[in-house]
């Protein structure tokens, strides 16, 4: 506890001389950080070295593996996005709303840091870098606790950046690593609420899950996405064929692609023989209920549960539904409240979708693998947030900032 | 939890509901409302006259019972209030920013309710109509927890509500009160991530703390107030006397109340015994630091824990600063970042003040009792936001709303 209170009043103390360095200095810093990442990458790339042969010894599966793995392209890259963050518009410091109250007072409303930011992550090194850009230009501390596998690079890679930091006089502590990686201390950091402002998971539902379970300071919760594709009656089925591939298949793994099918019975038994066909090549293995595993034998009887799942593979479970209120009903009641498409060409469909699900972004006619800050044109991206407050959908450098309330008077009295 | 369970889900049902009436149809809802309060007046003073004289019975200070208690005025305040949110303007469904990217998606936010909220408060029941009028013009259901003194008070209250509801074909369940007042029932309530999207508790600080620290749902903290006014050394004094007055004695129990001086050494001397002299009539308890004490000698020595107390009473806490960075370092440490002020005419003085002071609410010559929807011309408030997500400072009918992302597209894929 001593250790974390430790780290936490380093943070704290970086997180006030952050809120008065002005944008130049900011970007001055992402500079040298993104430099010294390039020069010192033999340091960093030995350090995974040793994380990946543990993992390999250990017989983590290759695809988690290679979550792992750095090369000289991805620390390039790494670093190439500490450039892009230098590059957009600084949010902070932007007073909005000044109104005149009749007594008066003026009150506007000012973008300001929101301090401290705890995030708690899997196995990518590279997101150590990644974040920290997004919380340094927005004059934010971070404290990272990233998975016990990643250790000694993402230990490197800290170094590497406080290193910089310090090299341009600016505050090391600005970025700490939890070194410690055993469960109590992970624990007791959840509920650091003097210390520290958010809490940002980014990983798996399990992940998410106990951080949402255990901690007591305020938690944006991120990423699970059961995302859904409603083929409606008025479809423009080519066009369906080409979105649900494109949301299936273009990426499995990720939490923008899609997970769940829902058809209406006029078109089910023209259109999911022909999915079967169009998608045969990529071996997908369809959970349908009865109605769908009657249009093509192929397709296995999806239990309640499938329908609750987030797949992340090349697993799709399929819905056959009478309207557009049953499929609205079906994908609020079971989404993640991640991303939804409609497929139609019927306005009052396409309307009606729009307005009626309960989810971050709603589509109609494109493919949910666009929810990503950088298609939304936002420049980069913390996460994606899947819960109501603070942030919803994807998060760009906004969504580390809070706003305070600035009053000028003069000598302005309650009656 | 079974009990809670089901009502869950029939606020799940009602705010799916609500988020499809049009303005017209929720303003004629707050209408028969506001009615239904006034006409059936005689049957909530009859219930409340039950809680209040169990309150007496029992002891409770006078002070607690006036909150419990209502009068016929009370009763059309909490219908003239409804008016009055009736009146202002419903942010729902409104899209900013729609942008057209280069692919061709359009991508607009759109506010949205946030579905379900849950409120916990103590014993005011006159918090029971107000909550249930700005949730429901915002289309939210609200599931209300009031204090177990109040539960007469707050059943008939209720169930008014309700009936005004129905009456006009609107769904009762907008509005539910847990009848079930033991602890247990009111910690599994703050688990219920499934049915319900934020809870606001409302009430003293250890209240607030009980939230944080049990709930699993998002929480929006509000209300604790330690409030500073820091006189510098270029203060106007008979100014600073002014809003002492008012941000002291004005209403002592409430948040944005002043709870603490902090005055610049060169004006200490000078300051300390007029302010003594002016407010003598008030009987206000002074407990400083050693050079306050000095300066009066009816100041008493204050403890290091004083320095971080909300008095909610005539009693206020006295530092002696030698610099505007001791004063903003002070205040920072021991302030619940709620609202403070700067008595000064000097130029860098305020700017300094207003950059670094991390609260809700920084104000230059103002007293901090203005911190409240009302003063700030919101219309109306839900509580005063005392973190940093989602909203800080006083909450209007924004902060009980979220958005989404609606895009348009026309067959996108993702490359």
């Amino acid at each position: 506890m001593e250790y974390l209170v430790d780290l936490g009043k380093r943070a704290k103390s970086a997180a006030t001389a952050l809120s008065l360095l002005g944008q130049e200095q900011k970007n001055e810093g992402l500079q040298a950080v993104a430099n010294a990442l390039v020069a010192n990458m033999e340091r960093i790339l030995k350090a995974n070295e040793v994380d990946v042969a543990r993992a390999v010894e250990k017989g983590v599966k290759e695809s988690l593996v290679d979550r792992l793995r750095l090369t000289e392209d991805r620390i390039k890259g790494m670093s190439e996005g500490l450039l892009q963050v230098a590059s957009l518009q600084d949010p902070i410091g932007e007073v909005t709303g000044m109104t005149l109250r009749p007594n008066g007072l003026q009150i506007g409303m000012k973008r300001v840091p929101l301090g401290v930011i705890g995030i708690i992550y899997e196995s990518r090194p590279n997101v150590t870098a990644d974040a920290f850009g997004l919380c340094f230009k927005t004059s934010n501390a971070v404290i990272l606790k990233g998975g016990s596998d990643a250790i000694n690079s993402n230990l490197e890679i800290v170094a590497v950046i406080q290193e910089a930091l310090a090299s341009v006089g600016l505050p090391q502590d600005a970025i700490q690593l939890i070194e410690k990686t055993d469960r109590e201390v992970v624990k007791q950091f959840m509920k650091m609420n003097d210390y520290v402002d958010v809490l940002i998971p980014r990983g798996g539902a399990g992940l998410i899950k106990a951080v949402v379970e255990t901690a007591t300071i305020p938690v944006i919760e991120t990423g699970t996405g059961n995302c859904h594709v409603y083929v409606d009656q008025h479809a423009d089925l080519e066009m369906a064929l080409s979105i649900i591939e494109n949301a299936k298949t273009q990426r499995t793994g990720v939490c923008n692609a899609m997970e769940s099918l829902v058809v209406h019975s006029a078109v089910a038994n023209e259109f999911l023989p022909k999915l079967y066909d169009y998608l045969k090549g990529y071996g997908i293995e369809y959970r349908g209920d009865a109605r769908a595993c009657a249009a093509v034998k192929e397709f296995e009887p999806a239990t309640e549960e499938d329908f609750y799942t987030e797949f992340l593979d090349l697993i799709m479970s399929v819905k056959v539904v009478d309207s557009i209120e049953e499929a609205i009903a079906h994908i609020n009641e079971h989404s993640t409240s991640h991303s939804e498409a409609i497929i139609t060409n019927d306005y009052a469909a396409s309307q009606k979708f729009l307005q009626e699900v309960d989810s971050a972004a709603v589509y109609v006619n494109a493919s949910t693998r666009f929810t990503d800050g950088f298609e939304f044109g936002f420049g980069a991206e913390i996460g994606i947030s899947t819960q109501k407050l603070h942030a919803r959908g994807p998060m760009g450098l906004l969504a580390l900032t809070t706003t305070k309330y600035i009053i000028y008077g003069n000598g302005q009295i309650r009656k």
